[in-house]
């Protein structure tokens, strides 16, 4: 059983902020997340594009803030579960809670913040019967180690910016890479696209346009793909399936644990604090709403460090909390660092 | 008179940012201060130390951060009216409003936003009787504009990062510059402190301790100050007298708008726009006041962006808002400059 303050659902921005204001309050985290890496949305939709609101940032790429967020909590150090779903909440007697994943990982803690986004990304599958059997058995729908594909024969599908930056990774690593689209056309950045035609010309990459991947066979794990060009078919040997057809988010489990749902999104007291219905969930970021709600990165910020300051009353009451600035008390990690503005001296001029 | 859509009083970190947030709603914004430069609280009290909560850098220096804000809100083009305190305000039967500053200027808006921090700030003035004749006739609070003493002689009176840092500033731009302090010990940063010893050494500054201005003669302007060292009197000739004891912010004027006023903050409607008691005028960053209200820069700027939506919404009532994430759309400048992610193109491999 992995113990915590704060358990955040969600590794996106919004989450990641929260261990920080919760660390500000001594307060330690735990975060899961279904994607094998921290970072939400902007990790995995779009890591290399630019974003233009984020105050202080004239322009910050998605894959920066997202370090930079790791960078100021990685002396708070959280606890992760990734390439897990939450699935089930249950709230104990003494108002604490166990959140189960799908892989039955459980965790106890004396609050949950939900900063799930919007849902958990699920991949795209393709419409392959009995796929099922093969995923995480040669099927992989993220690349999650790459490291997994060293001197291996694999098979990526799809036309857009995964599918094209993960062959051009592998490339490298693999033994022998197979990229399939079902049209002839790409659809990323002009970057990824030369690249992919430089690997192609050196026959580092093996491109197969326009095809589909229809079938899939092996004993107990993927061993061949049965390929179609324009109605003909082969057979392809591989060790590793790829498709990489994109995510969908999807609310999943969350929307049966008793919270109030309104389009997709959990509702919540903004007024106060940004609980939901059940005392002790909370819901920040994109995945909560309320009268004037904005999807906005910035917002989720503002949300975490409230929802951090109510737990902290929640857990100390009676106690009265003083804001402390950053700059003038320093920031103490839970790793022992410190950080701090330098002291000022009082001191005569001689 | 100056006319705008959203009148901002105080520059600060969320004055500024409200800029940005109104620009991509294609509002412009005009924003009054009473210090003669942007940056609020940041710039004025604590421009050299690091900020460690600012959501994605792990640390910002408070000068660093203001000026990142002007370079985000640049492109649209935010009048400025520096130096001056908004001092009346009236609404017009069309909703629209009329503020006035101390100094008598006019500004019209469809809407005011107060982020106005913790009230305007104004200098501690030493006390010498009749010293209000000589304000800005050779007595300056503040530094405006350095080259107004080049080749002058000067008197600097005060301890702390500001005497300290002007002093060191000016010695190389007036002729003549004078320190003086009523204690032996001045109080600033290390660096500070060193150079200033430096610059005596080099009869750059003379420096004067412990000792105290307690009096200012001239005929219209200043000429000369009556020097106290340990009850001894002696008359020191200057062309500028400047004491920098410190700022104290004060609410002011804003007081008596008839807005809804707790603990010398601004009560406003948390559960949605941060609007006052009075419809089309808002209160955001450290001036408003709600339950749960934390004094952060990242609260001042979820509530500037949410402030900028009403706005929105109330300038164009029936109009449906289709949140426009600045990654997909980019953001155009009043100035004519655009900024935009890298296009994706549709490219066949060949
Ligand atoms: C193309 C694009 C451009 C954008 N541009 C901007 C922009 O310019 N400015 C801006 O402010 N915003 C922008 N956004 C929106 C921004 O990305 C979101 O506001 C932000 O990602 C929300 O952060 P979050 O932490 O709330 O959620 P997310 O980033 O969505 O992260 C939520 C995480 O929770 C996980 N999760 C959900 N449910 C579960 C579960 N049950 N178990 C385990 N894990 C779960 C998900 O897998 C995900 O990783 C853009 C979005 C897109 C798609
Ligand atoms: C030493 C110190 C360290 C700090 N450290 C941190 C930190 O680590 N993290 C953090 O989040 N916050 C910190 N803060 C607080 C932070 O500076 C404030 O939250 C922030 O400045 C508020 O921004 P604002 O834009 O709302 O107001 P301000 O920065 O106060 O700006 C308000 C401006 O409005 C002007 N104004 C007011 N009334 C009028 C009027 N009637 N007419 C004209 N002008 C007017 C004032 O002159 C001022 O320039 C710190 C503060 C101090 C003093």
């Amino acid at each position: 059983m992995i113990t915590t303050d704060i358990l955040i659902i969600g590794a996106g921005p919004t989450g990641l902020f929260a261990v920080f204001e919760a660390g500000l309050l001594k307060l330690k985290c735990h975060i899961i997340d279904a994607l094998p890496q921290p970072g939400g949305q902007l990790t995995e939709l779009y890591p290399k594009k630019p974003i233009f609101d984020i105050p202080g940032y004239p322009s910050v790429l998605a894959g920066d803030l997202v370090d930079n967020l790791m960078e100021q909590i990685k002396q708070f150090q959280p606890g992760f579960t990734l390439n897990e779903k939450a699935e089930t909440i249950e709230k104990l007697e003494d108002g604490t809670f166990i959140v189960t994943t799908h892989k039955g990982t459980k965790h106890h803690a004396k609050a949950v913040a939900i900063a799930g986004g919007l849902g958990s990304f699920e991949p795209r599958k393709p419409l392959i019967e009995g796929i099922e059997a093969y995923e995480e058995n040669g099927v992989e729908y993220f690349v999650k180690n790459p490291e997994q594909f060293r001197d291996k024969r694999i098979v990526i599908a799809g036309g857009g910016d995964s599918a094209l930056d993960w062959s051009i990774f592998l490339a490298n690593v693999a033994s022998e890479v197979t990229l399939v689209h079902r049209r002839n056309e790409f659809r990323g950045a002009l970057d990824s696209v030369e690249k992919v035609t430089e690997l192609k010309h050196q026959g580092k990459i093996n491109l197969v346009t326009p095809a589909e991947i229809t079938n899939v066979f092996g004993d107990g794990k993927v061993e061949a793909l049965e390929l179609d060009i324009d109605g003909e078919k082969s057979i392809l040997e591989t060790d590793y399936f790829i498709p990489l057809f994109g995510l969908t988010p999807k609310l999943g489990a969350i929307a049966n644990w008793g919270l109030e749902i309104e389009k997709n999104a959990i509702k919540v007291n903004n007024a106060l604090d940004y609980q939901t219905n059940i005392e002790g969930i909370y819901a920040i970021g994109d995945i909560n709403t309320y009268p004037g709600k904005l999807k906005l990165i910035l917002c989720g910020f503002h949300e975490a460090t409230l929802m951090c300051q109510s737990v902290y009353n929640r857990l100390n009451p009676g106690k009265k909390y003083v804001l402390k600035y950053t700059t003038v008390s320093g920031v103490d990690g839970f790793d022992g660092t410190r950080k701090e503005a330098e002291k000022q001296v009082v001191k005569a001029i001689e």
